[in-house]
């Protein structure tokens, strides 16, 4: 499983760096995509992601940086596939209510054919999600007109009062959930968690009472209870090793209050989280719902992140990749820095931070114990 | 005046080639932009173009390669500008109808605050430019929403019997028509006049009648009849050069099938037109709404064009500039040399032919006299 970052910048793409895309390939093969800003097709020919291999798509938030590339990348998903092979492959869009009508319009009015089926499932915002400045600008942002030749189906996914989050999925050994984030217009930080694996079966012992490999070693690697012929009866626990934790992954959209996450989830092994502006800009960060290092390092610390990655970087700081000695006072660097030197100074020493240019890629192994 | 391309390509954006975009530089500065694929404001960047000196920008037609980096452009033409100067300033957009619910829709559900105003002027197709696939995908192309608060006006246009076109703009020293295109959607090319420019004034010949430069010499310029106190009268005609004639251009949208143009105008400076495959694949190409060089090459002779400037090339196609002798026969010259090549054969020894790369510039020069 690993993160392949697509796009590092806020605001808008340049020639040296993309709008927010982030991709999740999982040990399968298949890629689950985080955003996807104008260009993010382009980011992804030039990375090691192949199109054709993802099968979700995430939006944190519906603002231009990273949701004006989706319709070009639904198109280009389709090139050099079978379309009579794809027909009946489903592709799976999660973000907030209006994705649907901004998907549908766009496609439709461009009359883009998918040669795969979708299915668009939107999130209800709460109504403490809006801005006071909301109706300023009214704007209808359920579809009216007619689906998408190619939608399977849709879904709305309301706010869970108990679980204090938006569930989208549990399935094929993952569960994600949304929680709210604090920005001007709704946005939604994506909580990815793996199921835990079981443990490895103890085969010597189970040799040594004369059991051989066969259907009774699957049935104790999946937790049952067996028992033989003899009479005897084998608990699974007294043959598996400890059960292996599923990783855990939250990608978040532009925030300037990330709080509602550690309602959702703790533990994490990798929070990527934005830092658009450096700690002394604060004030200014916040006003346009943003957040610096230190408050990043502050998320970090309460949901208790292995990792820590910056990313959605004002364009104002250049690609670390690119500074040297000469210009170090632009780089994406300072905001690193600040991070790490928050961390320390609210003592903690588990969060390793980094910070994510375009192309950076992080592996996430398992773990066989959770610290 | 001169033309910069930004995206070459047809279909969909790759890492050595951007989708279509041309820039149309006036004399004044002022900047006009012909389609906006997906990536056009980093093309844009790249170039020499200024995001703020553009006024006004045309869409050949819906598809998405010539339209999904418009909600982005339009977002990045306010960058760096202030808001209160800018407030007044008008940005114009040409093109089918459907072009206002897209812009509408996107800046609407992204929240995007443009910080000038736009008018959308919407060309109504006529009902013989709807393929017969057309009403498979029932979606109105009309806006049923509330408009965007940034939208000053806007208008409609319908194609006017006796002119052939339809008529856009007629100010500041131009004319802008729109001929009907054949393609999988309605498309459209874009035909700009400038106005003629008087000749030179004679001012040797005045001075040798005693006339000094003044308020005399404004009114011959603008081809009035001056009685002298004298009571002679000087005709304008007696004391101007020949009349320089406007330039003209056209760029089309995608087609396989430009006749009409020759119906707007005739003794075209440059012709900028798509040859999207080799004459060799003309069928495919025509089954796809496309043309080959050879077509290209016919309308350029039709329209009697002095200058045929190809681009809109299939990504099977490499960039001139990429290739060598290993790889020459992948290159887009391939496309270039079958338009030379019927040029010749049609006996055409008017017209230059040229293929636009990524960043291409082409000036055009005033003439003194048309040939």
């Amino acid at each position: 499983m690993k993160l392949v970052f697509l796009g590092s910048a806020s605001c808008y793409p340049t020639p040296t760096r993309g709008v927010s895309c982030t991709a999740l390939q999982l040990d399968n093969g298949e890629v689950w995509i985080f955003d996807c800003g104008e260009g993010s097709q382009i980011q992804i020919q030039k990375s090691c992601i192949k199109p054709g291999k993802i099968t979700r798509i995430f939006i944190t938030h519906l603002h231009g940086d990273h949701l004006f590339g989706l319709p070009g990348l639904l198109c280009t998903m389709g090139n050099g596939q079978d379309p009579e092979k794809s027909q009946n492959n489903v592709v799976h869009l999660y973000g907030p209510l209006g994705l649907r009508k901004y998907v549908t319009t766009s496609l439709s009015l461009s009359r883009s054919p998918l040669i795969y089926k979708i299915i668009i499932h939107e999130m209800i915002p709460r109504p403490d999600q809006f801005p006071d400045d909301w109706k300023n600008w009214d704007f209808d942002h359920e579809l009216t007109d007619l689906s998408l030749p190619q939608e399977k189906s849709h879904s709305r996914v309301s706010f869970d009062e108990d679980k204090g989050c938006w569930p989208l999925l549990q399935e094929a050994g993952f569960t994600v959930v949304a929680a709210a984030l604090r920005h001007r217009i709704p946005s939604y930080g994506f909580v990815i968690t793996e199921k835990s694996s079981p443990g490895r079966l103890n085969t010597e012992k189970l040799e040594e009472i004369g059991i051989r490999p066969g259907p009774i070693y699957g049935k104790l690697k999946a937790r049952q209870k067996v028992t033989l012929d003899s009479g005897d009866v084998l608990e699974p626990d007294e043959y598996l090793g400890p059960a292996v934790p599923g990783r855990s992954v939250a990608i978040l959209g532009d925030t300037c209050d990330s709080s509602e996450l550690a309602k959702c989830l703790k533990d994490l092994d990798v929070l990527v989280h934005e830092a658009t502006m450096e700690n002394k800009m604060r004030e200014k960060c916040v006003e346009f719902g943003h957040s610096t290092p230190a408050m990043a390092a502050e998320v970090a610390h309460s949901v208790r992140a292995e990792t820590l990655i910056l990313f959605h970087v004002s364009p104002r700081y250049r690609p670390v990749s690119s500074c040297d000695e000469t210009n170090k006072h632009e780089s994406a660097d300072i905001l690193l820095s600040e991070a790490v030197a928050h961390l320390r100074e609210i003592n903690n020493t588990r969060t390793n931070a980094l910070i994510a240019e375009d192309f950076t890629e992080f592996s996430i192994p398992r773990h066989n114990h959770k610290t």
